[in-house]
């Protein structure tokens, strides 16, 4: 006999993807989509080829602030078009099925508890590194329900402007769109980097995937702009360990795989930073599922909550 | 039949203090005294008059990081001469009594929980605000077993030394001894001030209490230290309100009788820059037992542990 399963939704700023997840927390199957058009069209579409008769939950994971109760988004910063839409009750109502919304990082946290890194470990900080910078706290072997927005701690008090309506925000250092901001205004002002030659001439191309591997090549602006994204993000790592002191970081998100210098300069400063004890080197991980781990933690959200 | 009671203990960097604590939370009978000499020859003098018969636990809140399991000071910045000390041990075998040792934030949160302004509050952050920046936070109406060293947030980055050994502390730009630091090198630089007349002219006796009076006098220089102090302790409690959204923030401590500019400068940086919906103006309190909620937190803490 077939055992329950659910669907997870992952609606990016980049991408929209949808999975079918076992009760245990392995994907069945999966499709993903450029995230454009109408955001609750293109969900049910994607729903309606993977859902079956074992369905029992839906979940909906999404960057921002989440009203779990009206199952909707508060505040979207990288994605206002999601702004006050209801969608968890439109789709639980479409498919009669439980349905929940969870933010895109507290559903990773969730993640990686179940299926992933953090399966054994009592409490830890899930970051993910990508277009923003989001959070989630797993602590005494729960989900803290708190917002855990990493990603709009002040980091620089007169700093850059976010999205957000604040200034210094360690997204505006640290995430992907600084880096890209950081090497463009940086070639526009004559900085010579081999990243002026990429993208058929074309700088306002550049991805952080570009940026990682002309810094591995030895470009050096591509190795700066990595270094100071990584001091700034430990320097929120240390704040962080101050604060919580956890088991664990675990670090997702297509950022990640910018270990070498990015992750490895943040955790430098972090072990600089932190109160003595509070911080182990050896306990930021790299997340293994890191794509996945939004998928998986808000499907069986909706199943076990 | 007299019910039990027990002995809180509150050592601080200017002053050592003992109670007797009711089961209750109310305060039967105290003692304070400088801090000077030695630690634990102080506290034994002062137990030994407090403590009777129905006694039954013993409490030690102290600045620091704490391992509980040991009962001794790990790290204490404004305390070296504590560290190392296994104070808990050597106070329970000497009064045969159950003793245990919490950080004294921590301790002030358990305190405003039972007996204070949290006492219905779900969760809310309790910071101390003297001659450093402490920490506690309840969350479930339970005390988090974290550090929550707040005053060690790096604020501003590239910004002053700290005793803990990082740079750009909170500590160091929004509690006592850095107000005092910004007078007295605003009044060695030529700052016109009504400060630099007080304290028979030697300015390196000026006390936060006195910048809080003449600037309540309308003193320009003792107004901008307060502001700029309120302003740095806004944005950490922007970034507390991004992460955790608690119920409420409590301050206490010395400080926080510098209400009128210090904090209100605090609310209104916290206010600009916190995510929208994260953090609402009204739910700042004042503690109103600020010199007692660590005696009574910590007391009570020995007894249903």
């Amino acid at each position: 006999m077939a055992t329950n399963n659910a669907i997870g939704i992952d609606i990016g700023g980049t991408n929209l993807r949808v999975a079918l997840v076992s009760e245990k927390g392995k994907i069945l199957n999966r499709i993903r989509v450029p995230s454009q058009g109408n955001i609750l069209t293109n969900v049910t579409s994607l729903v309606d080829r993977l859902i079956n008769d074992k369905t029992a939950g839906i979940g909906i994971a999404i960057a921002g602030i989440i009203d779990k109760g009206k199952g909707s988004v508060v505040i979207s910063p990288n994605l206002p078009s999601a702004e006050d839409l209801n969608l968890a009750d439109i789709i639980g109502r479409k498919y009669s099925l439980p349905t929940y919304m969870l933010n895109d990082a507290n559903a990773a946290a969730l993640g990686e508890k179940s299926a992933g890194k953090g399966k054994d470990l009592e409490s830890f900080i899930l970051l993910t590194l990508g277009t923003g910078i989001g959070g989630g706290i797993i602590f005494r072997h729960e989900l803290m329900d708190v917002p855990a927005e990493i990603g709009h701690m002040t980091i620089v008090p007169e700093g850059r402007e976010c999205d957000c309506g604040n200034h210094g925000c360690l997204e505006e250092y640290a995430a992907a769109k600084a880096l890209i901001n950081m090497a463009t205004s940086a070639i526009e002002n004559g900085t010579k980097s081999s990243l002026g030659l990429c993208c058929e001439g074309n700088i306002y191309k550049i991805t952080p995937e570009l940026i990682y591997k002309h810094a591995m090549n030895g470009d050096m602006l591509a190795r700066d702009i990595l270094k100071t994204a990584g001091k700034y993000l430990g320097i929120a790592i240390a704040n962080l360990a101050n604060i919580f002191y956890p088991s664990a970081f675990i670090l997702a998100g297509g950022l990640s795989n910018a270990w070498n210098i990015y992750v490895e300069e943040a955790i430098r400063e972090a072990d600089k930073r932190a109160m003595p004890g509070l911080f182990d080197k050896d306990t930021v991980f790299r997340s293994e599922i890191y794509e996945d781990a939004g998928l998986i933690g808000v499907a069986l959200y909706s199943l076990f909550t």
